[in-house]
């Protein structure tokens, strides 16, 4: 399609913005240089190996693809060099990273149904590309993942892989499949941040 | 063979008990909704992945089964309705969870030689099959694994799974290879409940 | 080739020292039987699992070669007993270990050039293979991995694994191709335990 430049760059973009998360979230406890890039690749590109595993694309293309890694490292040393900078910057950082969610849930649930699945593992395992890296990136540093914990992050990203495998089934344009998907999924969470929504939780727990 | 609904039953029982353990894990550590739901999904299935993947049944049961999805989240929101229900049916949920625990040894085991894998892989998934949705929920809830911690757990898994690969090899019959092991698991896990039987430990650890 | 026996002797050296890393902390966890010899196994093995499925050799090595099973037992059960001993020969068990960590990282990239990977996956699960079972065993006891953390530990294994593809794009001899690769890995090792060199980090970080 015409528009597979802008596919490719929200693509990128989001994986610098998931690899910044994962650099910022690393140098927070005092990994080394190269755990710092470690966990900048995985936060980046976790979601979609644990997606590749699952419906059999071997090797995964998280570590097939050479431009993954490298925006990933690209990311993980620019934050590491402005780093004071980049925590002036948490603004656009969550929005190339609400972008590259979207994206991610998308793309994901679409991988999932082009080798075959049913749509109930297309959805879920576009849920597993967009999360799966952060939560990949909060096990290695041994916390309770964020993304389970607050705001509408996960939620997002379910309802843009469920309507990108909805779009699929009703034969939507694809543009519209594409698209629409990833802008509710990005809207949703662009609005969840800015209006500070939450899912419910229960009891007064005081975290684990 | 005619005793299938009684095994499917057993296995949604165990899946529900899995799901209750992994929601109330959840709730404990102040998740929000949609992280309650995920971690009672992947406490019950997350074994199962793991072994599907590991014996190469692409895409895994555990996502493209839709009454897995369903049993888990009946379960979770269960659980969340009435908390204070569960936790004085701590009892009926452990035999459930035991039952469970005995079943998915030994489905492991038998799913793993289906596939062509040896007496070795079949016993070491169906220990996996077993605990591993358990120790991802410890994991992610970044805590040490209740599992390979206390009581006979994942050594009754394994009695369970061993047996049930003797049992292939020896040709049992299909009631007393299914059946068989799953009942001796289920009453070793009971009686180290009611008797608090516990592995050997070393030194005197005071916990991570 | 005539070494085979020489390259059999490190595998199965390095999966020991691998595994006593793996009961001694599980030990220190206060695990019990069962935990500390599954910390044991998914330490040395863990790497070259995670390899396994990410190049698509089903079922994995780890689970189906029994000398892997049967080395990690039998060093997790000699820790047990001669527990004292151990923490007094941490200077045998390091040296074993750096030679496992070049070993695992030289044949991880071999194996996945084998199964036809490009260069940058092969670098990529050799690094994997050498310390995917290290970050498994931090993952499973709730801590921060060590191996992301201090000295030249996983950048060894990088310049190992890299060696290695380097030698078989410019057809060295074999037995240059892997020896070569495992000394140097070997030797970055030894001299960062030596001298206490350390990869830079940043920040005044607290640890987590």
């Amino acid at each position: 399609m015409h528009e597979q430049w802008l596919f490719d760059l929200v693509d990128l973009a989001g994986t610098f913005a998931f690899a910044i998360s994962g650099a910022t979230a690393a140098r927070r406890c005092h990994l080394d240089l190269f755990g710092i890039l470690a966990i900048a690749f995985i936060t980046a590109c976790g979601g979609g190996i644990a997606r590749d595993l699952c419906i059999g694309a071997i090797p995964p293309a998280g570590l097939a693809e050479w431009r993954y890694l490298f925006t990933a490292i690209v990311a993980a040393l620019l934050t590491m060099l402005a780093y004071p900078w980049v925590e002036r910057l948490t603004y656009p950082v969550r929005l190339f990273d609400a972008m590259g969610l979207g994206l991610f849930a998308v793309y994901g649930a679409h991988k999932a149904l082009e080798f075959g699945t049913n749509a109930e593992v297309a959805i879920l395992l576009g849920v597993v590309t967009a999360i799966g890296g952060g939560m990949a990136r909060d096990v290695l540093l041994a916390r309770v993942s964020v993304v389970l914990q607050k705001e509408i992050y996960a939620s997002a990203a379910l309802v843009g892989a469920a309507l990108a495998v909805i779009g699929e089934y009703l034969h939507w344009p694809a543009v519209w499949a594409t698209w629409l998907p990833i802008l509710v999924c990005f809207g949703l969470r662009f609005l969840s941040l800015r209006y500070h929504w939450n899912l419910p939780r229960f009891g007064r727990g005081t975290g684990s």
